[in-house]
Parts: structure tokens; sequence; C-alpha cells
């Protein structure tokens, strides 16, 4: 295994989850998280609540940054909101051997990352439905499997890089496969983050509970159609249905999950909005493509935002 | 005074403040509520919780429909919801002479009574900041004047029926003037809350509250355009200024008011949103003019509502 130091760079649910799974196989890995939580973890280990197991994990944690210069292998797991100013205070540390692999949402952080470092950073689309419970307990309720692919680069490194990085999550239970266009996977999994989050988060509602109201699913496909008009213009082309087969996808694997934005806003959290729909209105101002749908969910998650900060 | 016999139907928030200030002066004032606000009412009095005074009025209160065959006027106060059903129910009982005014929200309640019932039926356009708690508390937060006026009927009747009206309430303190453009005084009432209720409902937060968000007003400056131009279709002529200007003064004169439409939510009572936002979606079909800012919020109330039905 060329990955023999792994650190997690954030550690909320997506983090603690794939993080964890490493651990459990008896990997080196060191979760970077902010003080009270590297706390509890160290203290009283990582509790996975998981569908297919429960069980207290040993890890170790740390809010150090500059422990990361031994680091061969960082799962970026920030909140995108996050992501420059973490890159920027581990670039002066990160050895020029270390992979990323962002676990992020949306379709800015490759972009966001590869300007301040340059280790090859890759990306993973990430479906699965858990949230943290208190600091150190991971609640699992369904799914957790990688889509891996690198943007732009092309090099037999990035082919080996990423296989190496499959096989390493694919021993420890996680499966992971190479996605050709990743760039479309990560178009198509914003989307249904772009359709479900806002939502969900204003009302404080599961994916299962959102598409029995029949205005919301019209809203959704409003949401949907506007995120297509956009897609096109960033060269990524998906089809109504195929949107359409996304959405239905999420509301029928993930019945009982709420999104992380409602999670974030239930616990007077910043939310990624400004990451999903809001960046898709962003696009749509550069564009000059109107975005009304997505607009009003947008501020509504911005006004919900600014009630709940603690 | 010709209106001897009162009937307030719809014991809410409006008929408790405009019904309780006309017993505090002695006038004969029955509230038509549901069985249990009824009994409530009966059994411990109204408790009117309010800007200038807090006091305990003994009121008389019931569910029977058939004392209306008595009434001389009729406060119209239920949920736009229930005018259809409501005056169904009394058309049979109600006698010729009675005269109804309708404190409602919304633009369609005198089209709905009027193809009921043939009485005079006048409309009130309501601002007051004011909300029940528990069965017999009214809690007056601001303002309680009325604009009346007679929508189509120009007959020299409606001005003497108006006039009395004006009379009975400026003689108990409550502020009541004749408006002759009533339909546009409407239209600019529908306005605000088309502007504020949903949002107010969607995030639980107060009208002050709600201008805070920059993302807001201008979410409220585009639900108003889409509403200005359904507007201009239904023949009121609204300027953007006036209309910005009518938003304003409700951000700053009801500061601590959540809407009509929050206080639904949060009881787990339906909304009169399908006469709110929704009628100008509604409207907005039938014209062909889009109204996508007025359907997302319309979307998301309707979905609320839906979760938090009891």
């Amino acid at each position: 295994m060329i990955y023999k130091k792994i650190y997690v760079l954030g550690a909320g649910a997506v983090g603690c989850f794939f993080g964890g799974m490493l651990v459990r196989a008896h990997h080196d890995v060191t979760f970077i998280a902010r003080p009270k939580r590297a706390e509890a973890l160290n203290d009283s280990g990582l509790e996975m609540d998981c569908k297919a197991f429960h069980e207290i994990v040993k890890v170790k944690a740390s809010s150090d940054f500059a422990l990361l210069g031994d680091a061969d292998l960082v799962l970026l797991s920030v909140k995108s909101l996050d992501t420059e100013d973490t890159l920027t205070q581990i670039k002066s540390v990160l050895p020029s051997k270390a992979v990323v692999l962002s676990l992020q949402n949306g379709v800015a952080n490759i972009e966001i990352a590869s300007n301040i470092i340059s280790n090859p950073v890759y990306a993973a689309v990430v479906y699965v439905a858990a949230g943290m419970v208190g600091q150190r307990t991971m609640k699992h309720h369904g799914r957790g499997e990688l889509l891996v692919g690198s943007l732009g680069r092309t090099a037999a490194i990035d082919d080996k890089n990423l296989q190496e990085i499959c096989k390493l999550f694919e021993e420890v239970g996680v499966q992971c496969s190479i996605a050709p266009q990743i760039k479309r996977e990560m178009w198509l999994k914003f989307l249904v983050n772009c359709s479900f989050n806002a939502i969900s988060g204003i009302g404080q509602i599961s994916y299962g509970e959102i598409v029995k109201s029949s205005e919301i699913v019209k809203l959704i496909q409003e949401v949907t159609k506007e995120f297509l008009a956009i897609a096109a213009l960033e060269d990524v082309n998906i089809s109504m249905s195929e949107a359409f087969a996304a959405n239905d996808s999420i509301a029928t694997t993930m019945v009982t999950q709420v999104s992380s934005t409602a999670q974030d806003l239930a616990k007077g959290k910043l939310t990624e909005i400004d990451f999903l729909n809001g960046y898709i209105v962003q696009l749509g101002k550069r564009y000059g493509i109107p975005t009304p749908h997505n607009e009003t969910v947008y501020a509504l998650v911005k006004m919900m935002e600014s009630q709940t900060i603690k």
C-alpha cells in the first residue's frame, strides 16, 4: 500500500464514515478536526453507528495542521466554505508526494484546491446518507460508495493514483470505482444536491417526505430545468430524463435522510448553500440566464442561516 | 345604531380583536367559533392583551350557525379557506336585512360570498398585528385600523351602510374609513401578504428580521414584480415604488409580528396560502404569465403545511 499516512481533513459525517472504515482495517489515519471534536474522538473513540455494524473505533485526532508533513493521502472533507482557508493553512507543510482526494459537495472545490497547492487533487463523488450526532458519533443511514476521477489531468501517474485509491477503499469494504467522466458525475451529484438540499433544509424534511408534496415535485423539476441550462453552458450535457431519474433515485434510496443543509441549519451552523443553489445563481448571472427558482430557495436558506447561526 | 345584533363569524385573532372592541363598548356581539373555542370564551371570557390595555371581556360565543337568524351585521373573519363552506351553512338562516363585512385576507372572498348569499357584502382591509394564544387570549401587538368599501355596488344604500359601519367602529375606538378605491386597497394589502406571509411562515421569522437578509429583500422585490404584472391584468395599477413603499411600511410598523401563515404552520393548521401566493400562481397560469418566485414560496409552504397538519 503506497498510502501509509492518511489524513482526514474535516471530521464531519463524510470524513468520519470513510476515515472510520479505513481505521477499522488498521490503516494509519489521523483526523484533523476542531479542538472540541478532536478531543472527543481521542478521549472516547469514534462511534460508528452504521447500517451494517455498530462499533466504537479508537482513532487519532488533532487540530494541528503541521502533522500533515508526512501525509501520503489526504481525504479532504471540510465544507466547501472552508476549502480555501484550510488548504492555505496546509500549503507549506504538505509534502509533494501527498495525494489529495476531495469528498466534498459542489463542483468548485478541485479548482479552488488546485489554485493553492500543486499536489494532485482528485475528485470523489460521494453518495452516503450519514450525519453526526454529538461530537463523536457518526450515524450511517445507508449507501457509502465512491466514484473517483481526475479533472483535467490525464497522465499515467493519475491512473495509478486512482487505482491505488480504489484498491485502498475496496479492501476495507467501501465500493469505489474510477469514473471516466468524473466531471459529469460531479454535476449529477451537484444536481441532486441542488434539487434536495435547500428544500430539505428549509422544511427540515427527509427526501422521502419531500417528494410526497406534488407542489414540491414540480418545484424540483423547475430547479432542475434551470440547473441543466447552466450545466450545458459549463459543457456538461445531462438530459432532462436522466436528471429526473437521478432525482428520483435519491428520493428512493435515501428516504429517511435529511440533507447536510438541514443538518447544518438544525445545528446553527453555516451551510454550503453558496456552493449549491447559490453557485447556480452565480453562474446564471455570469451567463445571463434567469434562475428564479434556484434564487428563491437560495435566499430562503440564507435567511434561515442568518437566523440560526450561533 | 342600526346594527343591534352583531355576529363575529370566525373567532381568530382578527375576529376577537374587532369583536372584542365592540363588546367592550357594550354592543350585542356573538362569536361563532369551533366548539372548543366557544366553550373557552363562554366559560372564561375573552382575554384582550392589547397594546393599550389588558382586559378580560365577558363574551357570548356559540358554534350554532342558526343563531344568525336575527343578525344585523356579520363580521366575516373565517379563513379564506372556509368562506365557501361557512356561507353555504348560514345561507338559509341569514336574514335579508343582514349586512356582511369581510375582514379577510386575499382578494377572492367578496366574490365567493356574493355568489352564495344575496346580502350586501362589503370589504374591510385590515391592518392589525395580533395572534391567538391558547383558546381565549388575543395578543395585540399593534395597529388595528380598517378601510371599508364596496366592490362593484354603488347604490346609495351602500354608502349609508358603510357610513354606519364606520360610525360603529369609530365610536368604539377603532379607526375606520371608507376607501373610494377599495379594490386597490385590497390589492395593496394582498401585495404585502404575498410579500411577507409565506417567507415569515417558512422561516418562522418576524417582518423586522426578514428584511435584515439582503437576499430576502431581493426575493421580495421579485415576488412583488410578478405580483404587479398580475395585478395590472386584473385592472389594478400599482407602481413599483408604491409597492416597495407598502412592503417597507409593513416591515417598519410590524417589526416583531410573524405572519398568520407562520402562526398557522406553528399551530399545525391549514394556511391561507392558496389565497395568497397560490392565487397569484393561479392567475399567472390563467394569463400565461410566469410567476416562478411566487410558485417557489407557495410550494414550500404547501410542503410545510402537509408536514405539520395535526
